[in-house]
């Protein structure tokens, strides 16, 4: 098990909200890391909106969530935090000592002083196929996510799913394996049309098969999963080998491990203080989509506002004999310094 | 008296706050009127520091006082707000239809259904010379602006001040007043460097005289401001002739009659309910810099916040009858026609 990496703040969630916690912790002097469940940091902004305009954010009439993330990583460049990607929290635990000991569950663990829960609407997951006793399989025959490829060479492939992921394992695995079906419930696929073109050439050349229609069921002979049926549009049903049924249907969000850390929640989200933003634990906030209080909209500016007033409270937390003073980021040489500008060259 | 203007809302204050507020009122549909004391946009922004970069506006890395204020301008443009410049709300009275009338101090009259006062640290106002007995000539030999300079014709001018409105009122005087005497504390000036210099080459010129010094006094004579004194660094005092008195001593900001509305105010700060952002009296809510509460810090992104929740709760008290639903402007269609665009083009 790896060693603790010990931390003033652990940031769970690197949407728009949980990077700019980066931002206001570092104009207070306090470093962070990021945890994400995602392979790359913009939480809903990057999963579900990436091209498209947002018009809302202030000061800023238009701008994609991908602009958005961006302009983000631009400003919160100077606080070089640490972001752990493709994780999700799964353990959270007080110390002795009062801080907190956070594993992920690719197994890497902090001790942080301080917490924020910034994490939106929970961790994105995939969304799983509901079918009773195909979760048997789960790992051994039944897949969300390839970590392994070699392990599917010379087996009867099932692969589901119409978007980039499912397609372009589909391409990967043509040649590699011992048969290649990819089943998508209607013949329209949002992958990348080059990927589509070449997936119907193959159709084409006999080199692997695509079925319209669901999944509806499965055969297991000596706990092995051996067939799936497939039922089409007319509620036909056929049957096809499989050794390894890939699944990609997408990601959705779950609140998952976090409801089980002892914090008051109210309708699967956190309560908080609008004072400081802390929950009902001292030294662990919440922040954006996640938290709850009278006149809470989930917008992405208030979140701002939230992670703003957060890190003062943390820093009085972290720092009870210190005196936090607020101080703006146009005058203050002390702000300067930390955001590595030179303001003498603007004026 | 003019007819009073109806509206569903006022805006007190042109700052970046007040600007957000007609845009977050303008996605509910709510038309508003702005009124600021200074005579352009901006608030604080602009009056103090139009060309000093800010930082810390989220998923804005760096941008000047004006830059932001430019910005929120093309922001709120769909919504066609009416700006009411360089007057100050001098009273604001409930009436018996719950209706708020307004006037200001060029006697623009409004009756208005909510009322958001996002004033900041108060209506800008000119500093004033502190000198007993001086105040009787306001307006009619000391001035603090300058409304009609066809008065000053012939007469024996004095101005005081460093910078750009002191400067240019003495270019503007040379030549048509009797006498022009400029008088500053220090020989150094904010002014625009080619101002200063006209000015030095008019004094060598015998056109006007620059004193280095402060007022300390003043002669009248039946009532008629004669003469001044100024007293130079070095503590000697010289009389000069004056039948007028242009004090340009920069702006500074008042909470003025605002502390008179019988709103419940900590220490010149209006308090209120961070749920809605309303303050003792319903119908009127605070934001911005202007607003208590506990947590509060004097950060433009936390007006931001304000201003949301403000505009819901008003739409909550103006349309009671109505379901006031959260919509996402990267979604809604009924947001992109209150926007004005289509979002087809950006897909």
């Amino acid at each position: 098990m790896q060693t603790p990496i010990e931390t003033d703040a652990v940031i769970i969630g690197a949407g728009p909200v949980g990077l700019f916690q980066v931002f206001e912790l570092g104009l207070l002097d306090i470093k962070a890391q990021v945890i994400d469940s995602l392979p790359e940091v913009g939480g809903q902004c990057i999963e579900l909106y990436p091209d498209k305009p947002i018009y809302d954010i202030p000061a800023i009439p238009v701008c994609t969530g991908r602009e958005l993330t961006n302009n983000l990583l631009k400003q919160i460049a100077p606080f070089n935090a640490q972001f752990h990607l493709g994780q999700e929290v799964s353990t959270l635990e007080r110390q002795a000592d009062d801080r907190f000991l956070i594993t992920t569950s690719t197994e890497q663990r902090f001790l942080a002083r301080t917490v924020f829960i910034a994490a939106g609407v929970g961790a994105f997951q995939p969304r799983t196929l509901k079918l009773d006793g195909l979760e048997a399989f789960e790992d051994s025959q039944v897949f969300y996510r390839v970590k392994n490829p070699e392990q599917f060479s010379s087996k009867h492939i099932v692969i589901c799913g119409g978007g980039d992921s499912a397609l372009d394992w589909v391409l990967f695995f043509v040649g590699k394996a011992a048969s290649v079906t990819l089943i998508h419930r209607r013949d329209e696929f949002k992958a990348a049309p080059q990927s589509v073109a070449k997936m119907r050439a193959l159709c084409e050349a006999g080199e692997m098969q695509l079925i319209i229609g669901q999944i509806t069921g499965f055969n297991a002979v000596d706990q092995q999963l051996t067939e799936i049926a497939v039922t089409n549009i007319d509620g036909e049903v056929q049957t096809i080998t499989a050794d390894a049924l890939l699944l990609f249907y997408g990601l959705s969000p779950k609140l998952g491990p976090i409801a089980e850390w002892g914090l008051d929640i109210d309708r699967k989200q956190i309560t908080v203080d609008t004072a400081c933003f802390q929950t009902s634990e001292s030294g662990i906030y919440a922040v954006g989509d996640i938290n709850i209080y009278p006149g809470k909209k989930k917008l992405i500016l208030s979140g701002f506002h939230e992670a703003a007033l957060a890190a003062f409270a943390a820093a009085a937390y972290l720092h009870p004999e210190k005196q936090i003073q607020l101080q703006y980021t146009t005058t203050s040489p002390k702000l300067h310094k930390a955001l590595g500008v030179s303001p003498a060259t603007f004026e």
